[in-house]
């Protein structure tokens, strides 16, 4: 891991800086002493583009760390929204690239104001850090008023997510107007960048709600290991991911052809994600053989329950002793899979979550479920729906505590803002 | 980074246990196809030994990631808690010799049993897991009576700590019978590791409070770089190092001689925790000057405003322009200097943790302050009650919201279990 970009920008604030013109103020002394220490900058090797056709943290190999957050938008001014969105989009770009926010960073002056970089990535590599930005409902129109001016431009597919059985969404864990999910190998750098964002939108915008997720739980490229989930079950086997091509046109980004409303969208994709507590402590107890019955798979290998290994199709056809399906009706790969959902799939790209305890004894502990699909009305609503009412690993051991649907728009070119296209000049 | 010893286990799993035997039963396809592919066990060397004359995870040089819980005992029955000690202590042995928590593992049956180890950190190393066992106040008496027969054998240090200004203490983040910290580079092993050990004290105890913290503020060795606390501060450049041989037995470990009731500490220590949230939003909005005056040193090197560099020692007699002191009298590094405080040392083990938002658009984030110290009378209570009333960092920027004391019994020699001196036979 190389950390010479944060730490490079150190050694411009000694010399070009205005420590080199204050040596008297006693904090210089120590800015002096770094820039003579400090190598000279060099590329850093870390690093995932920001600029693009498509938003980077989509089809980027998933990172290990997730710090995502929700914001409210305080003001009600256009301007000021869009000039929200150009600062996120400036300081997304430095930091993506391993720099410090702002042009003065965290050390580099000016001495008597606020430095424009909280500093607590400084000396860290950018671990891939990706930064992906989303538009919720709310930003559209609140309470049946449009906002910002943007009155018909909230794209059909931004519905209102129907309640789903066994939902228990709590209000201070759910929707927002703009979401930024910040993805990297290193969670300080990841927090650091949700920290900053929040910290320009201040006046403008502020925290609804956010989420650390300290393990990922798919694999967006073949060449990455599936991970395991809180059940210890490997997860997202059977995800779409960066490789596939065609199937990423089909399931994951959005179209060119939309009415004209909508076409600030053609590219993008639509982010859901779902806080999803697991009953660990009730899954902990339960035998071997009733969780790979529950999950249609085996443990270990991944492998469905009518043979094969990890990649093997499933087949739902295959009987067992007294005739009994191998893989239970009632099975979670039976019932999420394409085939019982009309062929659609998603690219899921959540996280393992710990939040402290529930307060009742137990780890309050989960699934942080992220997908980006072509549209939730086809691609997410209905599998939901479905799962729901007749997998019963998710009636019995799972519950929806937080809900969000987010229209990601399409990439930013190199002068470009996020969002851009929704705001024409 | 090895993955051998837990992938070795599964191996295992196909060809000696219930899976050969019960090819019929289809989940069992999977575990054999498993144990065809698996490379024959190796050592794991990414280790860190659990026996020994000390307890590991304190002079061990500082893990990435924190996961901490507190238990409260839910039986009153002595052999009970001595069989959750001794049942502990197998499955730390285990985890942290990246084994599976029990005999039979995640995978390898008996299948109509629920597994003896939930699975999330199958395929993975043991990431230098520690795990650190602590007895809070409240395992010897509670409400004024005593529990477990343990009458008398509360050690005089292990006091209530007393409510520090500026306290905001929240009951379900506070206190606790038993306490685990698990630290490990990798978050998804020291989550396993927590959630295993509760798992085994189900009936017996159940988890009171838990905290992850995603990134190390502390080296404990001198061959670490000092990390960043979320002010963007370097921090614990004067912490006691696993280096300072005479400095450990000083401030660190409870020494030898004590009276006998007590003697079952000599050789641990005592662990303060404390969560500690800081107010980052106001921070981010001063200005560089006051961040480092308030400090004491500067933000780039970490080095004393009284000049040098980072592991310069402070010069609190320099004066500057007007005759004011260079570190001012109300800096945290003054207030907290050994110098200030009857040369008293800790050694810090402490996190940077963000756990949401706090409902009123800010996160909830932080620094969780671990020490490990030989007395918290004298190398605790006073520095703190110092910096509660002085340190102007922390009475403007800090909230105490979650607390406890816990005595840290010594190590475990091969066949003994945690603690076991405090319950003689």
């Amino acid at each position: 891991m190389t950390k010479v970009t944060r730490r490079g920008l150190l050694s411009m604030a000694g010399v070009g800086g205005v420590g080199a013109a204050a040596g008297l103020a006693a904090g210089f002394l120590g800015h002096d002493a770094v820039a003579g220490a400090e190598p000279p900058p060099q590329p850093d090797s870390d690093t995932v583009p920001f600029h693009g056709e498509r938003q980077a943290g989509i089809t980027t190999p998933a990172q290990d760390r997730l710090h995502m957050a929700a914001f409210d938008v305080v003001t009600e001014d256009r301007d000021e929204l869009i000039a929200l969105l150009k600062d996120w989009t400036a300081a997304a770009a430095a930091m993506t690239a391993g720099k410090e926010a702002g042009a003065t960073g965290a050390v580099n002056g000016p001495y008597d104001a606020p430095p424009e970089d909280t500093g607590e990535a400084l000396g860290l590599s950018a671990g891939r850090l990706t930064l992906t930005f989303g538009f919720g409902p709310t930003l559209f129109e609140k309470d049946g008023t449009a906002r910002f001016g943007l009155e018909g431009r909230r794209p059909a597919a931004l519905i209102d997510l129907p309640h789903f059985p066994g939902d228990d969404l709590q209000e201070q864990r759910t929707g927002g107007d703009l979401v930024v999910q910040a993805c990297s190998d290193d969670p300080q750098v990841a927090v650091h960048a949700i920290r900053n964002l929040a910290r320009i939108a201040f006046g403008k915008a502020h925290v609804r709600w956010s989420q650390l997720g300290f393990g990922r739980t798919s694999s967006t490229s073949r060449a990455q290991q599936t991970p395991r989930n809180l059940f210890g079950f490997k997860d997202g086997t059977n995800n779409v991911k960066a490789e596939d091509g065609g199937l990423l046109d089909e399931h994951v980004w959005v179209p060119a052809g939309a009415p004209a409303p909508e076409a600030w969208m053609e590219g993008g994709s639509y982010l859901v994600a779902r806080r999803i507590r697991m009953h660990i402590e009730i899954w902990d107890r339960t035998s071997l053989r009733e969780q790979e019955g529950l999950i249609g798979r085996t443990k270990a290998e991944g492998a469905p329950l009518s043979g094969g290994t990890e990649f093997t199709a499933p087949d739902f056809g295959a009987k067992g002793w007294a005739d009994a399906p191998l893989i239970a009706t009632d099975a979670h790969v039976r019932i999420a899979h394409p085939s019982q959902n009309s062929g659609v799939r998603m690219l899921r790209r959540g996280y393992n979550f710990t939040d402290g305890s529930d307060g009742l004894g137990h780890l309050d502990a989960g699934l942080f479920f992220i997908a980006f699909v072509t549209d939730p009305r086809t691609h997410y609503v209905p599998m939901q729906s479905a799962m729901a009412r007749q997998d019963s690993l998710s009636v019995e051991y799972l519950v929806h505590t937080g809900s969000g649907l987010f229209a990601v728009p399409p990439g930013v070119r190199p002068g470009g803002y996020v969002g851009e296209g929704l705001f024409p000049a």
